[in-house]
């Protein structure tokens, strides 16, 4: 029997128990002084030389003898002569060896050629800088473990110092691992994949402050496994072996760390992120990480970010706390950490949030979440409409300058979001996933409605239509399943696997329409899929026969397309968007030259009517069966 | 006459200006994926095939044709044949042409070799990660101007994206002027700066995203200043000339550049930063930046990051707001901004503040700023106790996590301040000014006194004393003098330079009581220096004959230490300070093996007591007098 059981130890202990086992001693070395921004100094810096190394003018003027002006007053001006009396100083100059003062030249009417005139006394070391008085020698600019600033560059320097002493960094080994694994770059055969955790793991190991050694795929082979990791504790301060850290048949993590060092635990108590390894092999710590983007991304954040911080001696970091409420309600797992993924909308002067898909293979819900919400393993979850504290990915401002697409898919609407936060900076345009039940939103600053005319999802009364583009729908098959995916009545054979359109759609009902209209049933287990780019998707992956969708859905698969009609697609703009000022920058993208060029780049659009405002709710309104020829 | 008045431009109108004048359009370049943390996409990145590629596990179990499984349960389970009915399958494994979902392994019980059980019916697709799932072809990735992230690279790789398009970055010249100037490295001589602002500024530009060319220094010479400006538009996006823009004799940015192109202004209604020229050269932006520390900074901070972010088409950065009460009253200037550097403290659960030094050339007031503090120019300032908004430097944690020394001055503290750092990473402990009146703040926690025993500046009763160190004290002054500084009354004599300590140090009390028993007048206007360094600086310059002070604090500067006795220094550690964590973590530092070596390593300590409690308040006290032989 395979090992299906895993720990099931909390984060915070297995933390604690990495970091107990593991030595993490910093090496020093010198960096120069001009480039050592962003690195942390072994020791305080003291400054060599004082700044100034001399008095200096602090103004430019005259440099005095201050006793010679003790009588002077506006009304009995003292005259002084250059060069006995006085020197012309500019700031900065050292003052000369008689001289004790400096008056403004603002101060001084030069009555002819060389012959001053003074009207008030001034006390000596006036408007001169003392040496010293910046730094002065011996002084500490800095202190030990400081992560150096520009600012404090230019004390260094001042000081005399122009090479300090600091941590190096730590070094990472990166070893991915897998025998389906490909590099970036190679189209991928059928069974293989796409290593790029290895990218993201170096990337974040930078961030932190860490050198990333990248060692390149390894296949799933005990031996080669074991290499690798010998060869990266001789020359690296961590490891981080990516994946087959859980229990399948092919993860060698556990077997090969035991085999070279002591395994501190298998299997976390979270969610996702479950299947890690901990070990010490050779005094140094080796992180076995689950290989699903997300639960790799996690692990990593619990355990390698910890380990740098470690080796500098820095405290966790706080992260951005931001408390928004819970746009549904949200249950965790009893006894294991749940880790969620939220966007984050700002409505009525709150910041409501809504989870992501959860599945620990999304690598896009990352590049998509506003927030993170951790739900304690002793919690079970929250209602709909509680307050929560998550950590912020985006800023405050940049939520509430967020506008949100629900309602239809369509592929423009990237190029549309694309172009709406390249004209108009700091704003961006998103869209909501796809499920029906993000419509009930209702009204917000920053909802924007996609309609087809199919139904009337959004009221008429409560906001404005505008034109997006027409597009042409129909049908996507294999190029090879062209001439057989029709029976008598215009609709696919009852035998073929269907994608259906997003449920609640307007393209969904259309088709729900045309088989009650053929008398047929519209059999309730065929997949559906939320974009319509993922539904060609399916049909390419042969995992369906014909798809409903648009031209250009069909197109980056090489699909064949059947045309039924051309449909409008409508923006809506509710009254409390239109009001705003987001709501007039989408305009202006929507009615700009730029945008009417990217949907006509695309095959399957038509821009005639692009950014028309249409007075009535019904304009342009064609039925889905008229149009199908 | 020269040219003594500059334009008086509001910041915001200022630049306003430059940035309508100057012509910014960012080229394109493309970068590997890997590598591409921290750039801004050009272009919007679309995927270019699907991931998954294929229909995959999305669990570790066996792949089966869900239909099998209709009729199974728990009173009658199915029996499946490995090969006919079945397969093992690993997660990301592709699902096998006759299979369409995945049974977990836990839900699977092997009956024999080949031979499985299952308890329940599973639907089609169940566990099945569909092709496209996470990014399906065609699906726009991230958006154009958005800045990569590392968790984009995972996302874009996945997409099939090797190379990505994005922003080039902005080149920035930096030209330091200055015939006085010399290279950071060089032992300044008498009249000598070393050129820092050059270093500091391309930290900043390439902080803020642009790539900086810094020109090495150009001397006081319109001919040379010409060319460098010359050079530098022909190959830079914008320049920067530092300094040179008042209107001093050798000031020629202003000449230099109404010659070459057009000047938009020059002088902003702000302190310090005052002398700001701008100017337009052949279509490119050209800054010319006055040189002292603290105005170069600011000046561009004002202007040269609005260029880059206007390059990058972001919106002005918020920066961090903090709230504080202002512990002094501060005013500023009608007609001018002010910018005020402060540091920061919490006390009773609110921030207070105070001023740093307000002169622009004090380059140590920016690396010990906490907060930065705009007065508008038609504010007149604010009363003490007022509460005003400021911009954060440090976090509002690191500031609560700060112990403050008052009280005498000594280099040790510098030691023991770095050392507390290092050995509690997250704490830190600073000196507040030298300045009496810092002594009144009272007692919160976080305030930890330094006593000399001269005289009774804390209350024995509100906190406990701890013995520092015991420091050797007498007079410095520069080895030729050594001999004729004392007249017959054991002070210096009357026609000398002296350097008082600080006001309201123990040193300074004793020093008068000294006077007071000789009989003599210690001269009112004689003058003082903040810290024992700046005071032997003093001495070392040449503007002041002895000085009063310790063997410590001579010897950076290789002054003569005549000694006059040995004095206890003490730390008073309020009550309020003594209970919180940060009082025990500052015991434990002083009563460390590494404190006591640091003290040693210097000349002028004795640590025999050092981290003794003292019972008694006077205990240890001994006569300033009595000590001097």
């Amino acid at each position: 029997m395979r090992k299906t059981r895993l720990d099931n130890v909390p984060i915070s202990e297995a933390r604690e128990r990495l970091l107990a086992a593991a030595s993490l001693v910093p090496d020093v070395e010198e960096v120069s002084v001009t480039r050592s921004t962003g690195w942390m100094t072994a020791e305080p810096v003291f400054a060599r030389f004082s700044m100034p190394a001399y008095p200096a003018a602090a103004m430019d003027g005259i440099a005095v003898k201050a006793v010679l002006t003790e009588r002077a007053s506006s009304e009995s001006p003292i005259l002084l002569m250059e060069g006995r009396d006085f020197d012309y100083i500019n700031t900065g100059d050292p003052l000369p060896a008689n001289r004790d003062a400096v008056i403004m030249i603002e101060h001084v009417r030069e009555r002819e050629e060389g012959l001053a005139e003074v009207r008030t006394a001034i006390p000596p070391w006036k408007h001169v800088r003392q040496a010293g008085e910046d730094v002065a020698a011996g002084e500490m600019i800095i202190p030990a473990r400081h992560r150096i600033r520009p600012v404090d560059i230019g004390a260094m320097l001042a000081g005399g110092r122009t090479q300090v002493k600091v941590l190096k960094k730590p070094r990472g080994a990166i070893i991915p691992t897998g025998s389906e694994m490909v590099t970036p770059g190679t189209l991928p055969k059928r069974g293989q994949i796409i290593e790029f955790n290895g990218a993201v793991f170096a990337s974040y190991l930078e961030e932190w402050g860490a050198e990333a050694v990248n060692r390149g795929i390894v296949p799933d082979d005990p031996e080669a496994i074991r290499q690798a990791v010998l060869d990266s504790v001789a020359d690296c301060d961590f490891v981080i072996l990516n994946a087959g850290s859980s229990a399948g048949t092919r993860d060698y993590t556990y077997q090969v760390l035991s085999e070279l060092g002591d395994v501190l635990l298998h299997g976390v108590a979270a969610r996702p992120g479950k299947p890690v390894v901990l070990a010490v092999v050779k005094g140094k710590p080796v992180l076995g990480l689950p290989g699903y983007p997300v639960s790799a991304y996690h692990s990593l954040d619990w355990f390698a970010r910890p380990l740098i911080q470690t080796w500098y001696g820095e405290r966790e970091g706080e992260g951005r706390r931001l408390t928004v409420r819970l746009s549904r309600s949200i249950s965790g797992k009893l006894g294991a950490e749940d880790f969620i993924r939220l966007g984050v909308i700002y409505k009525e002067g709150e910041f409501w949030a809504f989870p992501l898909q959860r599945g620990a293979g999304v690598t896009m819900s990352l590049v998509k979440a506003d927030a993170l919400l951790r739900i304690p393993s002793q919690e079970s979850g929250w209602e709909a409409g509680e307050r929560v504290e998550v950590e912020g990915l985006r800023s405050p401002s940049e939520i509430a300058r967020t506008l949100w697409l629900a309602g239809e898919d369509d592929p423009l609407l990237d190029r549309l979001a694309s172009l709406f936060q390249q004209q108009h900076p700091g704003w961006s345009l998103r869209r909501l996933s796809g499920n029906g039940d993000n419509r009930s939103g209702g009204d917000w600053h920053g909802l924007v409605g996609v309609a087809d005319r199919m139904r009337e999802t959004f009221d008429p009364a409560g906001g404005v239509f505008f034109r997006l583009v027409e597009r042409e729908w129909g049908w996507l098959t294999m190029p090879e399943n062209r001439g057989r995916i029709f029976g008598g009545k215009g609709i696919p054979k009852a035998d073929l696997g269907l994608i259906r359109p997003a449920a609640g759609s307007g393209l969904d009902d259309g088709l729900d329409r045309k088989y009650r209209e053929a008398e047929e049933l519209l059999e309730g287990r065929l997949r559906r899929e939320p974009t319509l780019l993922k539904a060609a998707a399916a049909v390419a992956s042969g995992t369906a026969d014909v798809a409903v969708g648009t031209r250009t859905a069909a197109h980056p698969f090489g699909l064949s397309f059947i045309p039924a009609g051309i449909l409008p697609l409508d923006l809506w703009l509710p009254n409390a968007t239109l009001k705003t000022e987001g709501g007039g920058r989408l305009l202006s993208t929507l009615r700009s030259r730029a945008f009417q060029q990217a949907a006509e780049e695309l095959p399957g659009y038509s821009t005639r009517s692009t950014g028309e405002k249409l007075e009535q709710s019904n304009e342009g309104v064609v039925s889905w069966d008229n149009q199908n020829q």
